[in-house]
């Protein structure tokens, strides 16, 4: 690769993180790292059981605690807080009942954390308990004792999609599969926990320093629930050590710390423990899927009927677009004209799921691409060929109206295909050593944002600074992805000046606007189409200014920019400009609109081969290689879309091989980072990646620019579940592939073969 | 006074302060409140010794005792920080010379304030002692050990001026008086100590919170010092507890903390002790004025001459700005067609003087007028009487070319006059009671900018938010005068709206706009004329946006603000807006510009009545009352008015009777708030105060206000001081009026009488 793209002076040029250095030192201040003049220390009391009525608290024992400065229940607050019109309502702390072992029941604010603790032992609480649901398909027969009392049989939400003539085509088909694939919880075990700093203001307002991928989201929420006006409500980011997901919801803990600091008039905060972390959750959920498949006599996919039915915990949370992206992505990766879909989101008494890292598709394309795999199989059609028979053929609409316009998936293929000599070794490697082909695809970002439409998706202001520099004022939220620097190479590259001329003030929403927030994978792409159209703005407004002031004195009119920047400077006291971005009505879904089919302004690809030795000794699997071919659009900073392509793969192969989340009677049995098992660098489940760009540039993407921070791994999981199958021909269809399963399976085809 | 000015919604009607309420119950959050994760504590090693080369600093000791990260001295700094052009350079730390006992000699930064102290203690100096001098008039004939060797005869600065034809004057004058006046050094006695918190960032940014009025200027200062980008550079203004030019010029210890931070990568706080506090002092100078006051026989002013000479201390500072208000701004108050000035400013092995309320005019007032009543008293005329036949007669440019636009002086002579009863009672009270007159005024900003050219003088940005409050974003530094409430009642009335929707960011470089800081009672003039520019320029957006897209879909323009507000907001992403001020060309001084005569774009007026009771047994003085006018131009906030008058005064009075600094072979011998005597709210110098609040609409002034915290202090001395006269017939031309010169002077006149 060129150090720059073609055409390009910085755009294509790998570049640090603009906090790279602080991370990596230590040096970096994470919102549990603040202190604050005054601060108390807040702690949440959790519910010890699943499902019960509350018919008593009393913490009057709690507050009169020296140095326990205020304790609050649930109906204190003004508000409930869930995320409407999605999902019901929600509370921050539980009023009248609790839904899960975890749930929050009271909350007090004390000089230190060790007053805090004691005070929770002092609160007392009587349940009243109720059946408790644990099991999803169980839940769903549910009919007394309902989790939400306005959710029959605990069906939080069900969609019925059908495009095409499914039917028919099914009719004649020359070959239908059905298989059922089962996939357990698993959670982002993000490296910092929830933290959040609130501090309310003796003028009315409050400021909230917070761990989260959506500050405005957050400003929005705590004004709701606290009766405030959303201005009086300052949100600001510090550094987020990961979010993958689990803070792109308001978390209950920063409304509790708002709550807590109003009513005590101190500064509060609350930072969770790791078990608190896990029994917050928020993850993907344990999800079955039904999936049936029609394809003719070449492979060619005639109708595919999906049905799944997603465990999604004790609150609806981002749920609906779980089970929403489930079923309508299916339709934007390969040419499906008949789709028909069935999707269950069902209230169980454990903690609640969420968005995770490739949020609805990723259980479903390790079925989809499992069983395409098992078709190919039967039609003793060459996988990779299988996939190449297809394909989308953009631009286009899908048969569910996802409009396509950039296509790399193609490239992708041929990229891995060819890296991992697929064509020379498939086939022809000892047994216990397999190749296997997977695709995956994902959203650039909602074009309908989740719960404002009042908003516009992103902002930046860009103002010239006197010392020639200049300073992005940008909503857009660094979690860890880079998007601070991809703001600064994109502005400098409109510019036409040296990056480090640029520097950027981000995520406080007392000081930069607005902008969703980091989740979907919509930053890039339209965050940094804002930067770009302020620079642009920027650069006219420049041009335009120093040409009138010298027009103005018979001068000449300025051809170099910083002759003009220094004249526009000198002519004019401020120099800013503004730009702003929101997906076009076409990319909104069409027609399908009111059926909320999730459709994104663009798509991203990825392909991946992985090469597998597994032990039939012991089951045990060793991922040899992962080449990764991902189709992002354009590169904008390279070295950060590899980074993304490989911390995917890392965590699908985390789902793949080991984490799951284990309940017994609603108790979370291995709630830490030892129990739970994602991947460290040592592990088995981070082999060598080989990452591959494919750069398909997508006409609306900010200089091509799209998706790359969550499409790859959803691939990895099916990749390696056909490689296992091409190494000892047994097929695993439950996550994760364990060497149990796998010495089961491998017995059981034993069995069958004698 | 009606509730608002008639015609308007806000302006005129009392508000509090927006951090009132914080600051009055001690939750404001002042910066030596703050702490940062892994933050140190900065101590300052000070000069044992008032002049001396620095033979040898040996800090290894200090360095290597445990808990110490960082010692810096001077030489270290890549550059020193001194106020260029106007002043010579100055070093944060001392490099090869002390020139003042308590100049800075080194600094250390510790994990406790503990072991800072203790690594001060292992600092080695070895110092070669310079003669000192004391002295401002021996001083000025040194002709060796000079304290900046580009600086002969220690003398820093001359100004000599001449306008009109003086000597002529005097020649034709019925009667020519001459005096010499002296003032003692006084100094500001903030509530809240000069405190820097620094925070180097790994990116090679650094953050700075300080206790300053000029964080802009501080950003400069930084930026150059340790040869940074400026943009680099973020200074963030917290809760201030007074400056009263203390800290109007970049301190050391701010400059310090940066350096030290920047050492070691750490935090670095440094909170100066109150002894600290004095001996950084900056202000007001110890004066000699020598006042030569021509008049015809009706008591009108011919010709006035005056020579002054400014004990300077030890560095330039801000000082040619006090002798050049010194002498210039004489011709600003009364019809003076021949003046003449020579001022100097002398270098002394002192604490340097700098701004103080009323900066450069106060010692002057008190000789001015103190010397007008005595003319009056030997041409036996009302000193009233006096002042109205020397009137101004405005709009006009005096001798010097000072516009003077807007003149509410007669007016507040009228109100003080009625009120105090003066033609009643003047004359006609018991022995020992009497009543006094003076006048006063002072710029309203600076119209040409102290340190730099390239700076709008105050710029604001205003954003509409999307529940329908705004946001300001500006530059200027509330430091207790209320600026930031002014700008919120301008926007809320240009707006239209409630001021409770209007919410504001201030005062830190790294989000919000140049403003060149809180100093010569600039801001409300020149930040305000900004902050109604910006609201003028968003109402105009606001409605031209709107009217756009109702057009564009055939729909109504919208004729109410907030549906037009509504509209623009969701037709357009971001909605802002910006305004700048500078004064305008004729203000800057015209043809004089080049000699520096300090001209403002507008000047206030005070008129004040003391009525003293002088007790002749033991010399004291109790002040009965005080009847302050003050023409401010338009009083936008009258309570903050109100405020300003009150505190000038007793500020004033604090001078009038009992403030001095007291040296002793250049050690300073009261540097506490017990021993330095600032009037107390039970101070004899705290009486009742009544204010007039004189309105004359000035043309250029925001609404028409101009200057209301300064101009008040300088009318209080010689008020008092001709008060005494009035009561027991003693002249005392030396402050502060002590018993002891007021017993003294009784003892000489009676001798004299016998």
């Amino acid at each position: 690769m060129p150090e720059t793209a073609p055409g390009f002076a910085v755009i294509g040029k790998s570049a640090p993180m603009l906090d790279g250095k602080a991370r990596v030192s230590g040096l970096a201040v994470y919102t549990a790292d603040m202190t604050l003049p005054g601060m108390l220390y807040g702690k949440v009391l959790h519910s010890t059981v699943p499902h019960a009525r509350i018919v008593r608290i009393d913490t009057s024992r709690a507050g009169a605690l020296p140095g326990v400065h205020a304790v609050v229940v649930g109906n204190e607050f003004p508000n409930r807080y869930g995320i409407l019109p999605i999902g019901h309502d929600e509370a921050a702390i539980a009023v009248d009942k609790v839904r899960y072992i975890g749930d929050n029941v009271a909350a007090v604010a004390a000089d230190t954390e060790a007053i805090a603790d004691e005070a929770l032992r002092l609160v007392q609480v009587e349940y009243a308990p109720l059946r408790a649901w644990f099991d999803a398909e169980e839940s769903m027969r549910a009919e007394r004792d309902l989790i939400h009392d306005d959710r029959p049989h605990n069906i939080e939400k069900h969609y019925s999609h059908n495009f095409g003539d499914v039917d028919t085509a099914f009719a004649r088909a020359h070959l239908v599969r059905e298989d059922r694939f089962r996939c357990p919880a698993v959670t982002h075990a993000a490296m910092e926990p929830h933290a959040t700093l609130a501090a309310m203001q003796i003028d009315g307002g409050i400021t909230v320093w917070s761990s989260t991928q959506v500050p405005y989201y957050l400003q929005r929420t705590i004004a709701n629930v606290l009766e405030m006006p959303e201005s009086a409500v300052r949100v600001i980011k510090p550094a987020v050590g990961g979010g993958f997901g689990g803070k792109s919801e308001v978390c209950p803990l920063e409304v509790i710390a708002a709550m807590l600091s109003k009513k005590c008039g101190r500064p509060v905060r609350i930072t969770y423990s790791r078990e608190e972390v896990f029994f917050t959750h928020r993850g993907r959920p344990s999800q079955i899927v039904d999936l049936k498949t029609g394809v003719d006599r070449d492979g060619k996919i005639l109708a595919v009927a999906a049905a799944t039915i997603q465990d999604g915990g004790a609150f609806c949370g981002y749920g609906p677009v779980t089970v929403l992206y489930s079923g309508n992505l299916l339709a934007g990766i390969y040419q499906i004209e008949n789709l028909r879909y069935d999707g269950f989101r069902v209230l169980t008494n454990k903690p609640s799921c969420g968005a995770m890292r490739g949020h609805g598709t990723v259980n479903m394309r390790f079925a989809f691409e499992s069983q395409l795999d098992m078709i190919a199989s039967q039609l003793g059609i060459d996988p990779v060929e299988m996939r190449r028979r297809n394909l989308l053929k953009p631009p286009c609409f899908t048969v569910n109206n996802l409009r396509v316009t950039s296509y790399g998936f193609p490239e992708c293929i041929d990229r891995v295909v060819e890296a991992s000599g697929w064509r020379e070794r498939k086939g022809k490697m000892p047994r216990g050593r397999g190749l296997g082909v997977a695709g995956s695809h994902y959203v650039t970002g909602a074009a309908n944002p989740i719960n404002r439409s009042d908003m516009p998706h992103s902002s930046v202001t860009l103002k010239a600074d006197r010392d020639g520099a200049f300073t992005i004022y940008s909503g857009a939220s660094d979690i860890g992805q880079g998007c601070d620097v991809m703001q600064v190479m994109i502005v400098a590259e409109v510019l036409g000046v040296d990056p480090s001329r640029v520097r950027l003030v981000a995520a406080d929403t007392g000081t930069t606007p607005v902008d969703l927030g980091s989740y979907s994978s919509r930053v890039t792409f339209m965050c940094g189409n804002a930067a770009k159209r302020a620079a642009e703005e920027l650069k006219k407004e420049i041009y335009r200014v120093s040409a009138e002031a010298q027009k103005a004195s018979g001068k000449p009119i300025p051809q170099n920019f910083d002759e003009a920047l220094r004249l526009a400077l000198e002519a004019s006291g401020v120099i800013v400009a503004h730009g702003h971005y929101a997906p076009p009505e076409a990319a909104r879904g069409g027609h399908f609109k009111g059926a909320g089919v999730g459709p994104s302004p663009s798509y991203s690809y990825s392909a991946q081969v992985a090469e597998v030795v597994v032990d039939e000794e012991t089951g045990e699997v060793r991922i040899e290689k992962i080449w990764a071919a991902h189709d992002c659009g354009r590169a904008l900073n390279p070295v950060a879309v590899e980074g993304q392509v490989i911390g995917s793969v890392s965590m699908g192969l985390g789902q793949a091989l080991q984490e799951e989340m284990i309940w017994r009677n609603g108790f979370l049995m291995n709630p830490g980072l030892l129990e739970y098992r994602s991947p460290a660098s040592c592990d088995a489940a981070s082999p060598d990646i080989e990452s591959f760009i494919v750069e398909s540039i997508d006409p609306e993407g900010p200089f091509g620019a799209k998706e790359a921070s969550e499409g790859s791994l959803a691939a990895s999981i099916p990749a390696v579940a056909n490689a296992i199958y091409d190494a000892v021909g047994v097929r695993i269809m439950e996550l994760p592939l364990t060497p149990e399963k796998i010495l089961r399976a491998l017995k059981q085809k034993k069995k069958a073969a004698a």
